[in-house]
């Protein structure tokens, strides 16, 4: 049984806060800062250039890549880290659509994180009009998944509401239909369990600053089942990602199996507050995590439905059928949750109108959510968000 | 008159070494360390999400990027950071092929750094034979340039041996036979001046972790001219390059100028300890670093030429003609440097032959020129480096 006390203890979570916003940006591992600081003095400040070598920064992203591919069912050598979310997208879709010359279109769903679908909009617009991007609604993707799809592309947890997605089913539909898939697991990775590997998705992709901790702009990553290691070719194709990065040859050779996913020069900073911050999964079980997320979002549903009935509940009510965050949708959403961010219940706002919450069991525990109800309850009855400072658009919502 | 006393006490350098690496990787800020942690413990700790409003993260692309821009003559609000370098060179790429659809050629140079052929062989790919790259030797290029030409990529200082392309004179040339420009910055910021602005330069890219000193992996910058601020395309169009990125559109929208190069979520961590790296910049002229530079490895190389005979200068003699680094061949330059970083003269190695070393004023005086020569020429009579053990070939050289 996983000790949620144990692993409660390894997060910094400030005075009087109720944080249910990991889902957005994950909480300080308290070990990160002098793990960090410890790089930073002992690993750049005296190694220097040698620390590529001798300190492991070289053999970094395929490191940390293996700890994230335990937690998504990739085996070792097919996850690596790089980049941000989009880029990974971009590089997947790139991939795929080579893997799969004679099909012109990429199916997606109106809840696929807008980014993912920019960065097609922003890959297939290279091509002028010889690629579409099909955007169909969430429950529409089954219907949509025909043998003129090449790469079917999703996110398994909608970001504003947390529907699921059947990725299993999806994945061997679009497989019969002759589709590649891509999934994004932002959403998914340390949310609950997922098998890229009994799915047999073709790509995954995802970040590493929501369930997973690393901290703001944590790098992503990428798993590329072992099948088309050989074939894929990376558009984006850098040295760190050549066969010999250090022969400086004039031609690009893909590195051998995952090594040819990555880019440029690592981010060794960014990499250690994330490794630091994947120990919290020793001896965590997914399984664990997700009834317990279950549990907690259904006492959260109730004690909202119950003490805020002008709250309509966004997501869906069966536990299974979601990820680990549950959204309620009202008109005043934005001052709603600008209210209870200034009474340190700490979520955030998804345009048009909902107001989302991310339960994270590694360090929010039934009191949390029982208070934060309460507290949403009295900014709802005495409407507490009806100030003009609650109404004042920040950049970042 | 910059105090290169002042500017050395700023940085670590570890007891018992001379740094002749700096053009690699830079060292230290000695204030890193605790900024970082304070960034950590009191931004991401205590403010959470919240940071990327009230500490600045979601602004800390373009700021930062306003202060690269004053090292390379970038006027504000035409610099933003992000990715890497590899990454930044690929967006440029795309972008500029874009803005002169009619032409087929981009004409590089085989003293670019490898990876920026790599990314632009991994565009071109992607469209099938539309494109070609045409690589030639540098001395070459001011020939190879004629009406065929779409873009001209070239790196301004040879990773190799430091010769220096002219810039000025090669983009007014380039653009009085239509091409677009692309110059990389890599071993340029940080360590000669240069004016993106009067060379009338299209785009220009860098990383930041050489000369500017912000950490292994550090984010790369971007530069776009002005002029293509509503007409560039970024193919990597991710959700902060967006118009309204907290508006989740289905549909991209470029956001204004500079912005529109932005693509994931930013990596904070990275961009606080590159902040810091840039404070060394307050107060020094870069006419200043440059002077110092020439006179340093002027000294260098007649120490060199006197103690070591059958070490080969690979660079330019002239100081006008280089950048701030100096190579020096030897068929057994790999075993050579590895004995010098045994006796704490660290420099490295670039294949096949030859030994390089980075000379950074802004930590580097004339008595590290002088004991560097003194150890590598006791290494050379002696054939100190004639052992087995400075043969094996690290991963990383």
């Amino acid at each position: 049984m996983t000790d949620f006390a144990k692993t409660r203890a390894l997060f910094h979570l400030p005075e009087g806060v109720v944080y249910l916003d990991g889902n957005s940006l994950g909480p300080l591992p308290i070990a990160a800062t002098q793990r960090v600081a410890r790089m930073l003095t002992e690993e750049w400040g005296e190694l220097l250039i040698r620390g590529w070598n001798s300190a492991g920064w070289f053999v970094q992203p395929r490191r940390v890549g293996d700890r994230i591919g335990r937690l998504i069912g990739a085996p070792e050598g097919t996850v690596v880290m790089g980049d941000t979310l989009s880029i990974k997208v971009y590089q997947a879709l790139a991939s795929a659509l080579e893997l799969n010359p004679t099909r012109r279109i990429v199916l997606s769903d109106s809840g696929n994180f807008p980014s993912d679908l920019y960065m097609a909009q922003g890959l297939l617009a290279s091509f002028g009009d010889r690629y579409e991007l099909r955007i169909v609604e969430p429950e529409e993707v089954e219907g949509a998944i025909d043998d003129h799809v090449a790469v079917l592309m999703l996110t398994e947890v909608d970001y504003r509401t947390g529907r699921l997605h059947d990725m299993k089913s999806l994945t061997a539909k679009a497989k019969a239909a002759g589709a590649l898939t891509i999934w994004d697991l932002a959403h998914t990775a340390g949310a609950l369990p997922v098998d890229v590997t009994a799915a047999d998705a073709d790509f995954a992709v995802g970040c590493t600053y929501k369930y997973l901790n690393g901290g703001p702009g944590a790098p992503a990553f990428i798993y590329v089942a072992p099948r088309h290691f050989e074939t894929a070719r990376p558009a984006l194709s850098g040295w760190m990602g050549h066969a010999a990065p250090f022969a400086f040859d004039l031609d690009y050779r893909p590195g051998a199996g995952i090594e040819r996913m990555r880019v440029g020069t690592p981010p060794v900073i960014a990499l250690t507050a994330l490794d630091v911050a994947l120990d919290a999964w020793d001896g965590v079980s997914m399984a664990d995590v997700r009834a317990k997320s279950v549990e907690l979002i259904d006492l959260f549903i109730r004690e909202v439905e119950t003490r805020c009935p002008e709250l309509e509940l966004a997501s869906p009510r069966d536990g299974t059928r979601r990820g680990s965050q549950v959204s309620f949708c009202h008109p005043e959403g934005y001052a709603i949750m600008q209210a209870l961010i200034a009474r340190g219940v700490v979520g955030d706002f998804r345009a048009p109108d909902s107001i989302r919450f991310g339960i994270t069991p590694l360090y929010i525990g039934e009191s949390d959510i029982r208070k934060a109800a309460a507290i949403l309850e009295e900014i709802m009855t005495k409407r507490l968000w009806d100030r003009p400072e609650f109404r004042r658009k920040a950049l970042v919502t």
